[in-house]
């Protein structure tokens, strides 16, 4: 039996400090979700631009703040970076922390939510010098109330 | 000419010590596709909680003893963490290593089988300071043998 | 209405070098999806081995040798690792490196395109201590023009 196998695409846009900036935006991968109309299946994100990152935390003060300090630690702000020789925009950490976490995410739909723990959020990481209004790419790919 | 793509979610649960502890669950998801019959696809897998990871690894006990080793170096269990601040219960650490590595995975479907490497497993996370039963949600999308 | 969803799978083959060593992908990518005729939807890649990981980099000289310099800061070529006590093969960093970034990545499908941004780059990273020609298999799901 055919399964009318469906798919969503989506722009959400998610306005940010100077990084390392982490901002849940659970609420907006739920508004996709909703306006979609998948109930079962798969949502991928990507963060487009080479200074931002995905990924899910208990978004409570105390983890975004390990969190920024945990990237701090990975390349932190202060070395020499190779990238500054050549450009002077002050970014080196930037880019290398944003590829260390990676820009994207694949996350289950389920009951037409997102299949996550209940304190588990999904965040995107500005880790740029300078706020940055990122525009984070969705797909959804499932089935829908209609086709079940 | 039309292919029938098909879907299939399946929740699988792992049994897992104090973190860091690395679980091979390659087998359970063989188990998924078999039942899944579809066998040219992606798998995504996202681990339900906050202090749960995905990755690939060689499984052997030498690597795993490694990344253990690695995913302390980069939170390491004894900092002060913010997150202590608040709930005390022990596991800032678990919060930030989790984020760093990342909540999902995207498999290669090839054959009826997780077109992986040889001495490629997929391996689960528990960096909580307790052990945790954990559920990894995981949809498999593609065309399977009927199809084809 | 129902949608044509179609999905099509590719194998690209990456010659590089000793790690950590970082090689642009994107127009191998570009490539699939101009053979695959979808326009719209997602593409998952994963790195096929356990010491090669796929993230997303601004690809010039700069970042890509910070990148190095991060990646052997996670998990630096000198130091003792469980590995290396089995199997001597001078490559027990390299499969540490591999697991923290990860094996996989999901991008968006746009117009045709890859839906990143303009200084932002596909990369497959070689962690091991030998040059290697590496799979990456791809995999893209959505809808192509004959079905808009």
């Amino acid at each position: 039996m055919a399964q009318d196998i469906r798919m969503v695409t989506a722009t959400i846009s998610v306005q940010m400090a100077q990084g390392p900036d982490i901002v849940d935006i659970t609420r907006k991968l739920r508004d996709v979700l909703g306006d979609a109309g998948i109930t079962e299946g798969d949502l991928s994100a990507t963060t487009v631009g080479s200074t931002g990152s995905l990924t899910t935390i208990e978004f409570e003060p105390g983890v975004v703040e390990d969190l920024k300090a945990a990237v701090n630690r990975m390349a932190p702000p202060g070395l020499a970076y190779a990238h500054e020789q050549a450009w002077q925009d002050g970014n080196g950490h930037s880019h290398v922390q944003a590829a260390l976490i990676g820009p994207s995410i694949s996350l289950p739909v389920r009951n037409g939510a997102l299949g996550l723990g209940t304190w588990q959020q999904v965040v995107a990481i500005n880790h740029d010098n300078r706020p940055r209004n990122r525009p984070v790419e969705v797909t959804v790919i499932g089935v829908g109330a209609a086709s079940e």
